[in-house]
Formats: structure tokens, sequence, C-alpha cells
């Protein structure tokens, strides 16, 4: 039965058949894995930039990370062979790629680390997998043990396959001094330029242990034979490991241990695995890791991953929910906040929205965040598509692509960053420009980016979309300069009142009110031009053709362009009911609300790339998980928090068989999307992308803190307005804020008919605690109305 | 037993794990496949560019074709799977992916099509795979044969998968009006430009076949279940496909025929395998081969293949020879010649050294290539990296880095197209160049080529290497601007003497001399500086430092420098004969004459590249083919007819067991490289890249067409003088040379003293025939002294 385990802090799935892309993920400050319950591996390091040490048996794609990973028996993985060496029988650990069924299956994802046990036939294999803090690395422990009553002879086989390195240069050996396999390649290249870039890449794969084998294999060929992976030749028949290497052929780690286990007998290795430049970098990684206290090693990375925990806790009814929010998902909005999902280049949009949940964890980050962006801002005002993290990095992919959304974000982010901090210092940075010496204030960066937002508008005053506004492919409806984007007058509404609240404490009356005078006007041409009837359309295409109405029969209607409304404020009462009544008619599905509906199902060129995925997948009608978290907000800002907690709580794949089945994940993270196309594709309708780089986390720790729990900074204090759920008959949280510490306990009362907040037993008026005492602890007592 | 069958154009393997990757190929103008004995496929197509229809089930690196292509269980392949529904018991045909050890195999890979024959159990499956003549498409022929004497039931399950198609769309279905699986996809991009470039693309696979399945799979991952590919879920139990479809899945055609086989009885299946563009194309293609006249379309198959045999034929003692240079070898000469490898910008080296073997099948064809490299000259006389065949190709890869040697290669095929048709019209044809509208004669292209070539030479008057030569990866002897190549001042050397010959020829007596001049000096600078004391040095590198000279410990002895040092004349008879012993003893391999040798083992940061390919592969020390034919034309060059013979026919795969075990290939062609570093690593010397593009094949036909036959033009007829092996007794040859048909008839003869030529009975006075009459054929007796 899958479950949460140790507190929410582990979840233990007993069926490797259930889901079999089922994975947890690790991080640390270089480095990346994913590893799925069955032994299979997705992993990337910064190097600069991301590259694999294990590889597919082929010459792979250079591209981002894809949604709905597949696997195949020679994907990368790391797999334990178990031979009895009397019957012959063989098994592998995790499950890949021998398949057979085991007797017991355990896999026991944690926060800092990965554990598996399996038992077949009288033996057992316990795996654990570690990252060190700071280097690439993967440490693994496996033990052996016979849990039968008679002593057996078995072969413990740790099979690593390495992949198809390179076709300039791959081989492997065996290295007896080092007790390591060494795989050797030259990354390929053509230009002479690229010789010295590529120099100090890390092209060697090791696999090392903490004991010498009794025998080796490097050649992936050579172990495989005629059997295949599922019954390799070089295990057939009693044979042992050949010592064979790899000579411009297939490498693979594959040690070969003979044990002799008396009942109860267990035998204990410690191994190391990835990449180095050089022979002396193996050895000192293996001095670390193998030879060193392991004890200082885990501890320093389960230290680095509490620094990521975050600072709030919560206990409610739902325990599920108490298990994510509370280790799950400040744990995944610290992987993008802290690795910036291992790019060099990340998306303007990313970078800013990631940085927003971690100014509940570390908010220099998002300090760091926003003046960098601000620094590769143009004079112009115009925020770039990409930012860049080294000197060396380049824009890539869809960061050349002309995007005209990215202003929002930098208002956005840099709201949220005062909210939480109230460090108003950051306006007064001092912050350069991509084209020019000169510095200004963050404050001057950031209006300035509005004045260009607000200048890039068609005749009718509405924002041009360019190639893409927040929707990436959507980049057809105005890549003839003309098409503009409904989203985008929203944001643009909602992101200028936002920064106008701001100027006006920065006592700046004169922006303040030109922005609130552009941000009503644009309420208004909303209304005007984007009202359908009972939604508001997406936009408007080159030809002027609005899109996402009614009369269109593919992407009717649009999510975001109803969220960003309610935000915005454009959405009087009664048009906001007919939009929730459209939304729950037309995009609602059993495993969250769709982006759009329905799916288009072929090339609309005035809409653009979108049109052409897969329908029901990533931006083509899927329940995307980011456009979710921007309803959820809508709705708690519209004090709809029954409807919004749905919203959050359908993101979440339930800790049981059924939906994870369903979903093909753990409720570990929460992936970009699932698929939607719920009527069109009911099959395959709730499938995870298992992509965890998302905008969503953020937002939706964002939401549980100021809007569920309803903790929020302002200016002169804390805002104090919970949203639980009717249901809830209570609820607790525990949240640092400001240097001190609420402890904040939410009651439902019969027969109360007003909400009544006491701050350590003294009522408070209104909703407001000013002045935030660093090092105090508030113990906050919220009694709310039971509903009917 | 391996050998060849019907006459040479066929040949038979009869066992599966003898050369797993043992391959043939076919192609069409528009299209190549290579497929393994086992059932393994590589093969794609052009639209415009080369693209794949059937795919690795991983997104794939977008590359040139690399050498030793790694196979693994789920690359893409032909499968055939046989069930018998009484036992259970599965076997696959050819031989993966249930790797079955069979009763009988028998690989036939012919001219123009490919055949097996499996046995298992008392039931044979025959195959046979052919290309229609001019559409992108595989038509398989397959028979079901019960071969026992009791009444069998089987399924029949032909499984064709396709791969990972696209991260944007993938999916696929069962078509029943058109009784075919047809795979969509939408190829990835991401800018605006690339929609409308890609709209025509051919994205959809499909897979029909000539009458209805009793059951289908769409889907690979239900196909293979846990079961995995050697025993798919979906055919365990006695189940049927369930008739499944793929959605953003990885998408096969697999379809499942139930048959009930008396004794003797079998059932035959006609399948088409493909991509298209919709399904309207899908329904052409499906009535043209699958319901039109397969005759008709097989012989208009084997006229296509039967136009590119050549005007050539031999009769020697060596008969494996005589079954490759009948048919093998100007198939693989008409396959370069004709599809220009598939690509839309050939390497300007590679498309004239392709045209120089066309001249023996298609002059025709080798005339459009010159002129069509002229025409992208630029009026500087620099001949570019590569040729753009169409205006919308780019040049890509290698052809982005600056080499210095293309001029060489529009002279000696200029001069070979000449010898050959003496059509000499072509040097008054007008062409344009690159940058301007002003057309000027081939005539003045060419000597503006040398022109050019004789101004990019360092202070003393040797060519200037910038990023590469012959050799691409020798990219860092003169990046830096100063290194020269001691090869291209031997190649610019001959190139101008053979021009010069030109020159004379067209009594331009001025640039003649000017050539003759320069050829000349360029013999007396490579003499003064290249001349190492027992060889020639590969070049100078930019910092002054000789390289391929006897104190280096790596790369110490370089092939190229010795073969045209002896074809330009600059090494007079000690020197040659010092340079055979050097490379008899340094070079010289079981497997053939290796480029260079020692190969490098570490990076040469003065030579390149090539240093950090491994050991023995490629360009770092292979028996590289290509090379290897230059040494046998400079052997032939000076009259060493024995060892040149030897040279060449080293390059091919003996038709047994014991050589194609160990080069992993067939004898049906030459590859670019087997493995050298010999004495470095012997396990794996000796191994094919199995690619077979390569220049190899033109030099090698034009080799034994004028060198070992002898029978080669000049502007006034035709020289005979054949230089067969000194233990041949007798040898036949039979030629069309400018419409007239040589039948030679070479005799040694004992106690004879002095060469006697007659032709038509009637002896003759030198070697030279004069007046070639069209229309008529001459019968020509040679005979040689028996050498003692």
């Amino acid at each position: 039965m899958p479950e949460f385990i140790d507190n929410g802090t582990r979840f233990r799935l007993t069926d490797p058949m259930l889901a079999p892309s089922a994975a947890g993920y690790l991080w640390n400050r270089r480095m990346m894995i994913q590893m799925t319950c069955r032994g299979f591996a997705v992993s990337q390091y910064m190097d600069p930039e991301p590259r694999k040490y294990a590889h597919v048996p082929t010459m792979a794609g250079q591209s981002f990370m894809q949604p709905e990973h597949r696997y195949f028996a020679h994907h990368p993985g790391r797999f334990f062979y178990v031979r009895d060496n009397q019957s012959g029988a063989l098994f592998s650990a995790p499950h890949e790629p021998v398949r057979a069924r085991p007797d017991s299956f355990v896999f026991e994802p944690g926060l800092s680390d990965m554990r598996w046990t399996v038992e077949k036939d009288g033996l057992r294999v316990d795996l654990c997998l570690e990252l060190p803090e700071d280097d690439v690395a993967e440490i693994w422990t496996a033990t052996v043990t016979n849990i039968g009553d008679d002593t057996r002879d078995v072969s413990f086989v740790p099979y690593f396959p390495v992949g198809y390195m390179s076709w300039m240069n791959m081989g492997g050996h065996f290295d007896a001094d080092l007790g390591a396999v060494i795989c050797t390649s030259v990354t390929p290249y053509q230009a002479v330029e690229d010789y010295f870039r590529n120099r100090h890449l890390k092209d060697i794969t090791f696999l090392a242990a903490d004991r010498l084998p009794d025998h080796v294999e490097v050649s992936q060929q050579a172990f495989e034979g005629e059997g295949g992976l599922a019954d390799p030749s070089a295990l057939q028949g009693g044979r042992n490991l050949a010592g064979g290497d790899a000579a411009y052929e297939i490498p693979a780690g594959i040690l070969q241990y003979d044990l002799s286990l008396p009942a109860g007998g267990s035998e204990r290795f410690r191994l190391i695995f990835g990449p180095a430049h050089d022979t002396s970098e193996v050895a000192l990684l293996i001095g670390k890791y193998l030879r060193g206290d392991a004890e200082a090693v885990q501890s320093a990375t389960r230290a680095y991953m509490a620094e990521g925990l975050g600072s709030f806790e919560i206990e409610s009814p739902d325990t599920a929910f108490n298990a994510f929010v509370n280790h799950w998902l400040p744990r995944q909005v610290f992987y993008h906040g802290d690795t910036n999902r291992l790019t060099t280049d990340p998306q303007t949009r990313n970078y800013l929205q990631d940085a927003l949940g971690m100014v509940f964890i570390r908010p220099d980050t998002t300090r760091e965040v926003i003046l960098r962006t601000a620094s590769q801002q143009s004079v112009s005002g115009k925020v770039p598509d990409g930012i860049l993290l080294r000197p060396d990095a380049t824009l890539k992919y869809i960061n050349q692509i002309p995007h005209t959304d990215h202003a929002v974000w930098l208002v956005i982010a840099t709201c949220a960053y005062l909210d939480e901090t109230n460090d108003r210092s950051i306006l007064a940075a001092q912050v350069g420009w991509s084209e020019s010496d000169r510095t200004d204030s963050l404050y001057d960066h950031v209006t300035r980016a509005l004045s260009f937002l607000a200048g890039e508008v068609d005749e009718r005053g509405l924002p041009l979309i360019a190639q893409g506004d927040w929707n990436d492919p959507m980049n057809m409806v105005g890549y003839k300069g003309k098409g503009v984007s409904g989203w985008l007058a929203e944001a643009s509404s909602y992101a200028m009142s936002l920064w106008a609240e701001v100027c006006e404490a920065e006592a700046d009356q004169k922006t303040a009110g030109w922005l609130r005078r552009e941000a009503g006007a644009m309420i208004e041409r909303i209304n005007a031009h984007l009202w359908d009837g009972d939604w508001y359309a997406r936009g408007i295409t080159d030809d002027g053709q609005h899109f996402g109405v009614s009369a269109d029969d593919e992407g009717r209607i649009y999510l975001n362009a109803q969220s960003w409304a309610m935000l915005c404020g454009a959405a009087d009462e009664d048009r906001q009911a007919r939009m929730l009544l459209a939304i729950d008619e037309q995009l609602d599905t059993p495993y969250g609300v769709a982006m759009f509906a329905p799916a288009y199902t072929r090339m609309r060129e005035d809409v653009g790339r979108l049109t052409q995925k897969w329908p029901g997948s990533a931006e083509n009608g899927a329940v995307y998980n980011h456009a979710a978290a921007f309803y959820a907000a809508a709705l708690y800002h519209v004090e709809e928090g029954d409807r919004a907690y749905r919203v959050l709580r359908a993101m979440l794949t339930e800790p049981e068989a059924g939906d994870i089945a369903i979903r093909g994940q753990l409720p570990l993270y929460i992936p970009n999307y699932y698929r939607g196309a719920w009527h069109q594709h009911p099959r395959t309708a709730g499938r995870s992308s298992n992509l965890f780089n998302t905008g969503t986390a953020s937002w939706f720790y964002r939401l549980v803190i100021e809007q569920l729990c309803g903790l929020r900074g302002t200016r002169d204090g804390v805002v104090i307005a919970p949203q639980i759920p009717s249901d809830w008959d209570r609820c607790r949280f525990r949240r640092t804020f400001r240097g001190a510490i609420f402890e904040i306990d939410v009651e439902r009362v019969r027969g109360l008919t007003d909400r009544e907040i006491d701050v350590d037993q003294e009522p408070i008026d209104g909703d407001v605690l000013r002045h935030v005492e660093r090092g105090r602890t508030y113990k906050v007592r919220v009694r709310l109305p039971a509903r009917a």
C-alpha cells in the first residue's frame, strides 16, 4: 500500500508495476538525479551547461528536459544483479533489467536520500542513494542479506551503464590502483574554439567501491551478450565477469563480488558514481566519500536540505496535504530557487517566479534575483527573455523567441519580496542596464519596465503579444506585429495596480497616479474588447480574430483569461459568476482544471505552435498546474476559499494506489502538467509529465501561506486572514515572519457569525497586526463561523 | 558458411551470431536503408534534409552518420514474431528481438533486395525487402511456411517500431479503411519561420499490409509490457493484440495474423512501411505498391540498379575480387554519385571524388558536378568547403571549418573526366561565380583555383593548412595562420602538373609553363623542408614544428605524405625505397595499411582534433581506406603493381567466417575505415566502421580500371598497360570506353621478356591505341612476361 511514512518526510511504494516511471529526485548545488522506482535514472549536472555522466546507448539530442520521459531496457540506470551460485537464478534490484517478480519490494524516496528494499528467494538487497552537499557524485550503499535458513553463495553485481559517451572517443577500463572503473571520453566538437571551451569538462565517468571486486567488466556489450540485459551472457552458466575493457565501445561500470552468506549474514558495500575531469579528481572523490566519514557527509546533505525546508508548518485534517506542504513543497521550491532549474539562462518569467517562493525560504536569493534581472534590462525598460547567470552563458532555445510579458513578473516578485521582508532598501539599490554604464535605482528600473510595457500596445491600447506571452508556444497570434494578448492586458493592469501601491508608499504620487489611470484604462479596454458574453477572450489575432471565445470549436475558453480578470478586478460579480460556471462546465476534470478546452486537434496558424502539440499535453489543453495555481490565486482573491482549495488539492497526486497508477507519479512534487483533454482522450487524462520544473511550486507555497493560512505582510505589519476550507473544523499553522514566530490556531465555531482574532489572547481590531517584533512568538487564535 | 552466391550478385550469411552488425544496404533516389542480418535498421530519406521515419526510443541527436553504429534491443528494426498457438513458443525473424537460436538462418543481401530465411521448430519465415525506384517506402514480402508434418496454428506478428517521433506531438492508430497503422507527429521546432519551413515534411510513418490483420496494437509499451521485447506481454499466455492506440506515447506498427497452416502450407504477406505527408499520400503508396503490379515495381528497381553497374567486368583468378569489382564496387560508386551521400551540402572534396568514379558509370553526372562546383567558386579562385545542391541548403558541420585543399580535387576530377570522355567542350563551358554575375570558362575557373592555391603559402612557399586539408580534424596545425601541410604541397604540385598537361593540349603555353615551374618549385621546397631522412613529414605546425617525423613518438609517419610524394614525383628512387620500407615496418597491419602510426593517445594541441579520437579509429591512425587508395594509386604510378594489388585487396573483407567476424561486416562495400592501432589495440584492430560513405570507392574503381586493367584514355586514344599481380596467370576484362567495347585478355607467358599487345590480332607499337571508333568492339590481347 503506497503511503507517506516517517511523519511525511518519506514515501513508501511497494509495487514496481504500479507506476513504472514513478520517481523521486535528489539534488545538490551542482546536480540533480531523478530515479524511478525500478532503477532507471535521469541525472544531470552543471559544467557549466547541463551535462550527463550516464548516457543512453545512442547519440542523444541536446534539448531541455522533456515531459513524460520514456524509459527502455538500455536506458541509464543503476542496477544490482544478484545471482544464486548454486541454482544460477538471477534477479536485480531495484527491479530492472531482470524484472523478476520480487517477493517484496519497497521504494522509499526521502527528502535527502532514496531507499529500496527488495526480497527474492530468501535474499534481501537494501539500497540507499545519497548525494554529497557540494560535489557531483552519487553515493550508493548496498547491503545483501541472507534472510533464509541456509548458507548461500551469491554473486552480487552492481551494473552502472555509462552509455554512448562520444563519437570522437569513448572507452573504459578498470583501474586497480583506484579500485574504480574509469570511462573516458572526449566531448564531440568540430570548431577549434570549442576545444578551448571544452578542455575543462568532466569527460570521465567512474564507478568506485569501498572494496576490490572479485571480477569486473567494462564493455556493455560483452556483459550483455546474446542473453540480453534481462539475462546477461556474462552471468550465465556460472560464468564470472571476464575483465574486459571498452575500446571505442560502450562502457559500463560492472563489478562482481562473490559472497558466501550464512543464514542471517549480510555484506555491505559503499559505491560512488559520477563524473570527473581526471583521475586525480577521481582519487579525491574516493577519498572524501568512500574512505571519509560517511556520517559527516550525510549530515552535511541533511543540513543543506533542512535549510530549504522553509519557515512554515501546517497541521490540518488533511494529512497528505500536511505531508506535502510541510516537506515536499518547500523542497520543490528550494530546488528551483537554489539551482535555477540547472540552467545558465533561465527564462526571466521562471527565474522571477521561482524567486517568489524563495522569499519564504531564503529571501536574500529573491533579492539577488530581482537585482540581477534588473541589471540585464534594456535602457528602454524592456525586460529580456532570459537571464544570463554566468559571463559565458548564452540565450538558448525559447529565450531566442520574443515574448512580451516579462515586466509583469518583475513587479510581482518585487512586491512579494517587499511584502515578506519589508526590506524597502532594495528599491534604492543602484542597478546598471544591459547597454549602459549608468545606474539607476531598482525603483526606476521597475517603473521603466512598466512604462515600456504600457507603450507596447496596439491602437486599442491592448498589449501586443509578439511571439508569445506567458504561453510560450502561443507564437503566431501576433507574429505579424498586430495580435494582442487578453491575458497580458489583465496581467499588466494587475501589475500596474500592485506597483502603484509601492509608489504610493514611496510618496511618488505622480507615478502612482499614472499607474492607477493606466490600470483602470486597461480594465475598460478589456471589458470593451475582450468580454465574450460568458467569459473573457484570450486575445485577438494579427487578423483581428478574437480567440478563446464561444465561437471557437477548439480552444474555446482559456483559464488564464478568467483568472487574471478576477485578479485585476476587471470582472464584476455577474461576470465572475458566469466565468466560474463556464470553467466548471468546460475546464474541470477529475485531475484538475484544464488550461483551456477543447484541446486543439489541428494547427491554427493564427494561434501557433501550441495547437500542434498532442491534444491534452503541455500547453495544448493540459491540466497545466501553473495556470491552475493562478486560478487558485484568483479564487482566494475573490474569497472563494473552498474552490481555491479544491484547485490546489487536485494538483497533488493522492498517496494511494489508484491515483498513483493513473497519474504515474508519486505525491512528492507537482508536475508541470497532468494530461487534460479529459473528454477527448479519457484513457490518458491525468497522466503526469513527471517534470518537476514548474513555476507552480512557488505559487502554491505562497497561496498556502498567504491565503489558506492567511498570514501575509504589508508595509505596516501582518494581515491575518485565513481562508481554510469550510469542512476543516480546525487547523494549526506555524510560520516565521520577519524574525518573529507566529503560531496560529484556526477553529470553526458553530453559531459564530463573525471572524474573531486574538493575538496572545488579546483580540485585535480588523485583521492587521502592526509592528511585528523580531524574536517574539505570537500565539494567534482565529475563530471562524462554521459554514452551513 | 558465408559465401558469394548467384554469380557474386548476392551474399549468403548463415549465422546471426557471427557478425551481429553485419549489414547490407539498399537505396533509391530518395532514401537509403542499412539492414543488419539480425533485423536492426538505419534508414534515412531526403525531405529535403536527411530525416528518419523510424526512430530510436529517445530523442536522437542530429548529426552525420556515425561509425560503428551501435544497436540495442529497442533500436529501430523490422521484426516478425511467430508464435505457436499450441505451445506458446515464440521466435522472431530475422533474429532480434527474441534471439531464439534458429534451426537454420540465411541472410542474403543482393544488389536490389535483401532476403532472409529463418527456420525454427518446423516453421519457416522467408523475408524480402525491396525499395521502389523513386518513392520513399520499404516493400516487404513475408512468407510463413509449415515445413513440418502436422497442421500448425500460429500467430504471425510483424512488429515495426516507430520510436520517439517528436516531443511536440506523436501518436498512432490503426486506420481500418486504409488497412494501415498511421503514426502521426509534428517535427519539433520553436521559431515561427520553421513552421513554414516544416509544413511540407512527411511527419507520418505508416505500416500497411495487403490484408487486414486479425488484431493490431499501436502502443509500443502496451505491446512490450513487463515481458520485454524478447517475450512481449501482449503475446504471452495466448493473448491477442489488444487494439490499442498511442496517444503522445511511442507508436509502433504491430499487426497480428492468426494462421492455420497444414503441412507444407504457407501464407504470403506484402507490407509497405515508410513516411508520408498525409493520409492521401499513404493511400497513393498503398495503391502503387500493395495493390499495383509487384513485378513491374521490382523490374523498375532492378533497371535503376543495373544503370549503376558500370561499364567494366573482370574475370580474374580471384573470384571474391571479381564478385566485388563486377557488382558491389560500381554499386557503391553509384550510390555515392547518384545520391550525393544523402546530403544537401556535400563536402567539396567528397563531391568531386565521388564524381571521379561516376565517369565510368554516368559521365554526365561528373560533368554536372564539375560545373556546379565551379559555379560556387569565389572570384578569388577559392573553391568553397561545401557545395549547396539546393537553393535552401546551408553549409553545416564540417563545411563551416576552413580547409585549403579543395582546388586539388577540382583539377583531378576535371582531368579524369577529360581522360575518360575526351569531351573537351567542358573546358569552354561558361560558368558564373558565387559573388558575381559574370561568367568565365571552366578552364579559367580551374586555372584560377590553382592560382589561388599557389598564393596561399607561407614564406617558404609551402601551402597553409588553415583548419584542415584532406584530413578534416587536423585542425590545429595551422589555425594560428602559419602552419603548412606537407601533403597539400605534394597534392598541389601533382594537380599543377596535371593541369599543365591540359593547358598544353589547349595550346596555352603561358599557363602551362607557369604551372610546370610552380609544380617543380614546390617539389624543391618539399625536398628542402619536408624530407625527414627516411620519409616525408606530414607538415609544419604554427610554431615551426615538423610533425609526422621520426622524432615523434606518436603520429610518427603518415601514409599520405609518402603516397603523394610518389604521385607528384618528389621522391627519387632511393627515397622511395626508404619510404616503402618505413611503411612496411610501421604502417602495415593484417587488415591494411594504417593512415599513420602510432595512433595518438593524448591531445597534441599543435596537430588537432584527430589526436583526440580513439586511438586506431577514424582519422587517428585507422586503416583509413581512402588514404590506402591513394597509396595504391602511388604504387601503380611507380609501377609497383603487386604491392598496389595487396593494398587494394586488404580493403575487402574476405568472404569467410574468420575475417567477417573480425571485421564485423560483409564483403559488400569498402568501409571508410577498419580500426588500426594494430600494435596498440590488437583486440579491436580490423573492425569495420560499417560506414559505406567513402571517397575510397571511386578511387578503387578507377585504379582497377585504369591501372590493374590498365585501360585509360588520353587525348589521342587509349593507353593499354595492365599491371596485374604477378601471380595471376591470366585475366580478362571487358570495358566500354568512348562508345567502343574493349575485350582484353591478359596472359603471363613464361620466357617472354617484353610486353606484347595485339589489337584485333594486330600488334601495336607502344601501349597507345589511337582513334577509338564508337560502336566497335576491340579484342585486345596482352602478353606479359611471367615473373620469376
